[in-house]
């Protein structure tokens, strides 16, 4: 019987070992990972601590049962010390070696160290592991003042929820605006406004210096001053947690992420990556990504357990559409905006338009601003930008496809759209930012 | 200075006067309505009846003297009793013959003759114009029971306003289900169910037969019997309003509209159509369709005006994204379903899947049903239909646009989506319902 060795149990090594047992049933699956449950939702964390979902029990996913009746076997709180690619074998804790016919690394991601005097202290929350929220959701009720360090998609989410929780917010980001590496400042200057009126305050251009404290942090020393924090929440970037396949000699691209074909397969046979530690190519750019999402992570386990199980399924080049609520908005995009396009130096032209999301006189109307960007001449789009109160999701997904399938601004500005007065506009703001562009930078 | 005159001053009207003043400012547009207002939306008026919306005001679009500065001379509460192709002029009711260089035929359309005795009762409601439906709001305030005749869009909407505002309501129609033309049995049973629980008492395979009473109508008899009537809401089929077109020798299609090119040329040089009048072919199968939305109508008066102004601008087949609320559901699609497809003749396969639009753990997370529906092999898309609680305007825009580029099943069924718990799943239920017409029907 083919054995599949899974290292780590979020959504991408949950993923690949659902894909091994859709191929064959028979094929056998362990699943080793550091921690004591596999099947929850890590993206409901900062939910909870917000306030906007009642419990972490509604998090979990299956019943471990579930998981023995499908025939995975999963080995809890059990750490993978070492991979030998050539005696395909891995070193587990308490289990000694074990062999492996085929390999899938899904070890994930971990947070930037900070890398600042006072890392040490108690009272720095890495947001990742449900049983750590739980108990830092009780810590949580005690905190008058917390720091949000790095305006990343996680930190975003964690000055919202904290403010929306009544804590005394601060955030600090080294660039000039929020989720500068993925957002465009006219995009995120509304959410600053609201954060702003949530009672957060945002300290940008400011460099973590060192955390304060004696045993426990009492204040952030920043480039601009002290801040007073009874917590200071990590939100650096995501690396890839690589050591394992760096120490076996896997090839790494230029995030750290390990290098995978379309099957997801690395550059050793029988092993393959999924998730927060793979690097994947941008579908625009061809540069490589690395710690999407978990939408993304899950399906590029499954393509990696399909072909490890013996079947066949290629992972596609990613366009990377993207939303999250912010503040009392919802922001959202595909592919790059402009700031990412011009730090690139890809020639582009932007068209964007200021709409509504229902006909201007239903109640609950809300403004919903679209950037469309594209190729100058051609029109073709590469990149999408919104900020809105609703559909940002779905238009999201909507032109991340029209991206992938090579439509430009003047399909989108003569396309049809629903008009219903309770939930949407006679003119679909995308059709208005097409249109923008295309009278803007068409050529007739 | 050339002069073009348009016939109505609906969305199509409206749309073709700004149409023809972008090209050339110095046109002289003239345009004639009936009515004693153009800037506003008709399809506003159910909510306002349903208390959705508070009053008629906000309806209004425009001050009649942004038409005036924009050098659009509307005259109102004017009938135009002929069109002489050959002199080029028309008949104006008080004005006499008012030559034009182009003519816009954008006549709208009209509810088809329920053609049953007592048609000529008070107290049966065409909803169209909003000075009457501001008459009919304050008799429905000392309406006890309605009828609604016929389950067309605007019939659902009616059922749907008169039963939230708690007006005992029958729905009548000679189909098996709701919306029959449009929307398959599966997606309307939901609606069905929550129009039951809001109250209202349906009819299906029930046909029309008098409208009972002296001078005011009592009741509505049917081929199941007698249902108390205080006001019976006319919602039968839309027929173009095409009696000028006819008496001047424009050909006419198969729905009974002006048939028209890409330009929105009629058959005579000079002469165009657009909105309700006119018959557009439909992106997939060819046949000619009439009686669309809005959206539609102001587009394609735009293309008629822009053309008449001496412009160029081409009006493409139409794949009808809709969307409307429906009961206590959103129902909507693109281009057409499994039964229109069956009664077509076309050779099609379907997939389909019960979804969420959020993380299931995340309040307001509501259920979507999506259904493809596919050629065989190629499984490339040629219609969709939903039913769900958000999100369903902005996946139909997709779906229309995604038929519209030859876009398939598979294509779908390998999207990336945004997985954000507030406001999506892990799972976009597009992607379901593909991956189930891929396992289903794909060939490999």
């Amino acid at each position: 019987m083919p054995r599949t060795v899974i290292i780590g149990g979020g959504a991408a090594g949950i993923g690949a070992a659902g894909g091994v047992k859709a191929v064959d049933k028979n094929n056998e699956v362990i699943v080793y990972t550091e921690f004591e449950d596999v099947a929850y939702s890590p993206c409901g964390i900062p939910y909870v601590h917000g306030k906007e979902i009642d419990d972490f029990q509604s998090l979990f996913l299956a019943e471990k049962e579930a998981y023995v009746r499908a025939g995975i076997d999963i080995r809890y709180e059990t750490r993978v010390n070492g991979i030998d690619i050539h005696d395909k074998v891995v070193h587990v804790e308490r289990e000694g070696t074990v062999r492996w016919d085929r390999l899938v690394l899904a070890t994930g991601f971990d947070y930037a160290d900070p890398d600042v005097p006072g890392s040490d202290l108690d009272g720095l929350y890495y947001v990742k592991n449900i049983r750590r929220a739980m108990e830092w959701d009780k810590i949580l009720d005690t905190v008058k003042h917390a720091v949000v360090v790095h305006a990343t998609p996680l930190g975003v989410e964690m000055v919202t929820a904290l403010a929306h929780r009544g804590i005394e917010t601060h955030l600090i980001d080294p660039n000039p605006w929020a989720l500068a590496d993925v957002a465009d400042p006219d995009i995120m200057a509304p959410v600053e406004e609201s954060w702003r009126e949530m009672g957060a305050t945002l300290h940008f251009n400011t460099d973590l210096k060192a955390f304060l404290g004696e045993g426990r942090i009492r204040a952030v020393q920043t480039s601009e001053g002290e801040l007073p924090a009874d917590v200071a929440v990590i939100a650096t970037h995501k690396v890839p947690n690589n050591a394992l396949a760096a120490e076996a000699g896997l090839e790494l691209g230029s995030t750290g992420g390990v290098v995978v074909d379309q099957t997801m397969a690395t550059s050793t046979p029988g092993v393959y990556a999924a998730g927060d530690v793979a690097e994947l190519p941008h579908g625009v750019s061809g540069i490589g990504l690395q710690g999407l999402t978990g939408s993304h992570a899950y399906a590029q386990g499954k393509v990696a357990g399909t072909n490890a199980g013996g079947g066949t399924k290629n992972y596609q080049p990613v366009y990377i559409p993207w939303a999250t609520p912010a503040g009392k908005w919802i922001i959202g995009g595909a592919s790059f905006g402009e700031t990412t396009a011009t730090a690139l130096g890809i020639p582009h032209v932007v068209g964007q338009a200021q709409g509504i999301s229902r006909a201007r006189y239903f109640p609950g109307v809300k403004p919903v601003k679209v950037k469309l960007i594209a190729e100058p001449k051609s029109l073709k789009l590469i990149g999408a930008q919104m900020v809105g109160g609703e559909g940002i999701k779905e238009r999201a997904d909507f032109l991340a496809t029209a991206i992938k399938f090579g439509l430009t601004m003047r399909d989108l500005a003569s396309m049809e759209n629903v008009y219903s007065p309770a939930i949407g506009a006679l003119n679909e703001p995308i059709v208005l930012a097409a249109t923008n562009g295309v009278e803007t930078h068409g050529t007739g």
